[in-house]
Parts: structure tokens; C-alpha cells; sequence
């Protein structure tokens, strides 16, 4: 089987993509074969100004239906592939838009949302995001962790702090995930992720999906498709070919604007970051070539069981132990 | 002069009340001499709630207006006192009525908001409250605190954890305030602030109202205003006569329900603490006996100047410090 057929033939699943929602998006989507994707709908968004994203995702969705499908359960992940469209999971990267209501997250769930990154960048109810000082999970925050368990939502701790990291991987019952982090053992940075933090999410059953951001990468801007590579086995080294998966983060689409309302809390007050050049590694600059990952990845010398599992039965396996069936 | 008419003659502020707003605590303010008082608008409540319970105030307020006035500026303490009214200032126990946008504290400056407590109890955008881990100050808290310098807001400290507060009186360029607190020194206690944290927030220009509240009284409910008498006499010896005033923490025409909501979380979640039985101390049972309070500290030896500092004329001086003229 050459790497094209195997890209053809595998399940591929993005774990996090915040590029501009339409359906030029969608069909960038099918040209690189993707056959599911956690698609982020809420970052300093409230409650309400959340519900408006889904209603217009929802919609973006229907008129694309030849396109996309909805994904509330692993077997939706399936039919998606069956279908020869694309799966959007919704997904949230911060839990604001829970606000201060636990009931807020069952409802959440009815709406389709499957992943719930805790926080995004700075402190929120529940915890404190990796830019500035964590003081860890709070009392609020367990008892998020507890209902996102109960209802089936994935904890996501990309962007989290290393405290609050830690103490909700110890609370939830169900495995957790960093859905898109690169290891600082290959480039220090407030968004890597230690060895010791990678090996203690998978010594607890959760999940790494490897992102290409390449301000985080250690080639830079000027990374390809084999540098994205390389940290993917660097992970895979620390919590083994079972608890790993990809995770873009590709933003494709979106102005500097977006990335101005990304990079200050709360979409506004004071900056946390600046990005630099946003360009993404050569070979996988769009979602249409997502094909060259796959290629990428047998020409390293993965087998093709283990390439299938990184492009997608991991995440496929994990999503179907927090969802349920 | 007697304490009666030292009473009736002396500017009379109580940093702390909550009880239920309605023509009955108003009589009972005027019945106890009450020049202004900062009154409770805000707890658990978001932005809309909060500017809910403004109009229903401000329409109570107008509905008495023979009885009471609002107070935006130290001035109009004075005006209350000419006129023989309390004057009201609204205060929230809480930020999180300010909710992720600093433009709101600019908004409810305009709308009478003189006073904002940082956190209650718990952990909220900005930092953290005394019943759980405090993790200090956050990035946004600090664009509050300086916003609230801004515009003129008081910080309030009394139900922040040590570490948060420490951070807001070291961050805040105007005075701040614990406005009900009691002395660890004569009961462990949570809610009470040990010998270096009142002497840190007065060494630091700040200021300590003293509450009554029975539960965390050396004496529990057994007290009476004497033992009220005590803390004021542990706290002075500590902060010095010209830091320290009134707060008394007046719950009176509240109901159970009420209180089960202040003490969760968020007003629902888990619960934080119990009270117990709610009883004010004898002699102070009401808020309409308030002249006992004078009459217990001339009787302890305080001198007609303390006890006027204590009774209303700090907080004056304090309030213009940090609202302007």
C-alpha cells in the first residue's frame, strides 16, 4: 500500500483545527482526506455569544451537508468515513463559555460540544491557563471536571497551566488530553509541554495529539513537514504508540485581527503573546495537503499500523472511552 | 456630652451591611443614627443581575426618599448628615458582576458602585477568595485593581485569600479596605485576618472595618456589643486610631434560603461554610441599636475623638482618598 492509498484508506482525525469556518474550509477538509475533526467554536466567548457560533456553525454545516457531518459519537467518526464527509466535533478552548453554571455543561453537550479545553491562556473560574501563574485547579473547576466526566465531555489542557494540568488529570475519571502541545525538550516555550508533564498525562491514561504551530516548533517558520515529524516521535518516545494523535491547530483563513482578539485576555485587555510570522510547516501549509503527513510519517519508517493509529484510531479509541458508545 | 448625644452628634458609617433592603431597614437605619452605610448589591450575581438589583434599589430608595439619599461623594455624607438621612452607598461583595469586561467598573462607578470586595470565598477572575487555595492575583485582576484606582472604586479585602490580598494593597495606588473583618488573634477563623495581615494592609495606607458577626467572635453567640468592643480594641492596637472603623455585617429580615445561597459557591455549587445560628450580639441585636455601640465604647475608655474616628469619621477621610472630591 503506498502512503496515498494509506491516507485514503485510514481514519484521519485532526484534533484541533481553528481555521475560519466555510465551506472553502470544508472543502479544503475532503481535499486532504480528513475524516474527522475537533473544530473550536467557543475561546473568550460567554455563554450566549457561544450558542451564536454553534447556530451559525450549525447552519454553515446544513449547507454543506454534502461535505460535513455532525459528530456527537465515536460512531459518527465511522459514518463520516462510510460517507466520504468530514466529521465536526465541536469544541471549545477555554471553559468560559460555561460561565458559572455546572448545568451549563450538560447543556453544552445536547449541543453537540465533545472536547472542553479548561482554560485558555490566563485564569477563568476553574483554573489558570499556561501564560501567566497557576494556582491550580479550584474548588469550581473539580466540579466542572466531575460534570464533563458525567456528561461525556473530553478535558482538553493544551493551553492550560502545569498546576492546573496536573490536578485535573488527577481528578477526571475519564481520560484527559492535551489535544495539540509540542515537547519543550525540542524548543522551550510557556505553550510545551516537559517530558515529565507528557509522561505523566499517559502514566494517567490520557492523550497527546502533536500540533505544527510553528512559533512552538524548534525549526521555526522555517519547519517542514519532517519537522513536524520529529516531535511527533519525540512524544511518541515518552507515552508510546497508543496515547498519541494529531492536533493541527491549523487557523487557515483567518486575518490579523483574529490573531490580535486570540493573543489578549479575554479577546481584548492586555496582550499574552505575540505569534510572530504565522505560516505553517512546508508540505502541510493547508488542510487539503494533509495527505503529505501520512507520507511524511511512513518515509520516518513508522509501520503502517503505527501510522494508522497516530492519524486517527488513537483519537478514534480515546473519544469513544470519555463519549461512551 | 453623653454617649447618647455624642451619638446623635457624630458622623456614623458601618462599612458592612447586607440586610434585606426594604422601608423597614431604612426606618431602623434612621432609629440607629446611621449617617451612610455601604450596602450589598452584589454577590453571587453576574452584570444584568447586578444592574437588576441597582433599579430595584434605586426605586426602594426613591420610594423613601424622607429616609435615605444616595451617596456617590464623600460630600454627600456630609448632605445626609445635614438633612438627618442614611446615606447609601452600593457596594458589591464581588467582581464578578464586572465579569470579563473592565469597562464595566467604569459602568457601575457611574451607576453608584463606590465599593467592590475582589472575590467572595472563592475563586473568581481575578483572584481568589479565604475559603479555598489562593493563587493570587491574576494578570486581569490587575487591570481591575487599576481600573477601580481609576475611576474610584474602594478595593475591598474582607473575604479575599491572604495571598490575593496581599497582592491587591501591594498593586492599588489609593488606599484599600477590609470593611468586616475580626482579629484571628482572639478567634482562628477563615473569615479572620491574623496580627501581620492587619498590620500589612495598614502599614500600606489601608483600612479595617470591624464586623460583629458571632461566628467568628471570641465569644461565638454568646457575645454582646462589648465583646464587639474587644475586637475594635485588639484591631486598634494594632492598625492605630486613624485606620479603623465600622462594619458590621448586618443580616437582619433575611430568610434561610438566603443564607444557604451565600454560603455556596456561586450560590448553588458546594457549599462553603456554615454559619450556624445567626445572632447578633446582645445590645446590638438590630440595626436601630446601633447608639449602644458609642455607649459600649465610651464606657471601655475610649475618648470622645476615638470614638468618633471609630464610629464614622475614618471612613469619611478614607472614602474621599479614594473617590475624590
Amino acid at each position: 500500500m503506498t502512503p496515498a492509498e494509506l491516507h485514503q484508506d485510514a481514519i484521519v482525525i485532526d484534533g484541533l483545527v481553528i481555521a475560519k469556518w466555510n465551506r472553502e474550509l470544508f472543502e479544503d477538509m475532503r481535499r486532504g482526506g480528513l475524516t474527522a475533526a475537533n473544530c473550536t467554536v467557543s475561546v473568550w466567548e460567554g455563554f450566549q455569544a457561544t450558542v451564536d457560533n454553534i447556530v451559525r456553525s450549525n447552519a454553515l454545516m446544513a449547507e454543506s451537508s454534502d461535505l460535513v457531518r455532525p459528530v456527537r459519537t465515536a460512531a459518527d467518526i465511522t459514518r463520516a468515513k462510510e460517507e466520504g464527509k468530514t466529521g465536526i466535533i465541536y469544541g471549545f478552548q477555554n471553559a468560559h463559555a460555561f460561565e458559572d453554571q455546572i448545568g451549563y455543561v450538560e447543556i453544552f453537550k445536547k449541543l453537540g460540544v465533545g472536547i472542553v479545553q479548561m482554560c485558555y491562556n490566563t485564569q477563568n473560574l476553574v483554573g489558570t491557563g499556561c501564560y501567566e501563574r497557576d494556582g491550580g485547579l479550584s474548588g469550581f473547576g473539580h466540579e466542572i471536571v466531575a460534570e464533563m466526566n458525567r456528561v461525556g465531555i473530553m478535558c482538553d489542557l493544551s493551553h492550560v497551566g502545569e498546576t492546573t494540568s496536573r490536578e485535573v488529570i488527577e481528578a477526571s475519571e475519564k481520560p484527559v488530553c492535551y489535544s495539540h502541545c509540542l515537547p519543550s525538550g525540542l524548543k522551550e516555550h510557556p505553550r510545551n509541554k516537559s517530558d515529565a508533564e507528557l509522561k505523566f498525562i499517559a502514566d494517567h491514561g490520557g492523550f497527546v495529539g502533536v500540533t505544527m504551530f510553528t512559533p512552538f516548533l524548534r525549526a521555526g517558520v522555517d519547519a517542514t513537514v519532517d519537522d513536524y515529524v520529529e516531535a511527533i516521535e519525540y512524544v511518541m518516545n515518552i507515552v508510546g504508540e497508543d496515547a498519541i494523535g494529531i492536533g493541527t491547530d491549523f487557523t487557515q483563513g483567518h486575518d490579523q485581527a483574529f490573531f490580535e482578539w486570540l493573543t489578549h485576555d479575554k479577546g481584548y485587555a492586555r496582550r499574552l503573546t505575540r505569534f510572530g510570522k504565522i505560516i505553517n510547516p512546508e508540505g502541510i501549509r493547508t488542510i487539503g495537503e494533509f495527505g503529505n503527513l501520512t507520507e511524511a510519517l511512513s518515509r520516518r519508517g513508522f509501520s503502517e499500523a503505527q501510522v494508522r493509529k497516530i492519524m486517527g484510531e488513537n483519537w478514534v479509541r480515546v473519544l469513544r472511552d470519555v463519549w461512551g458508545e
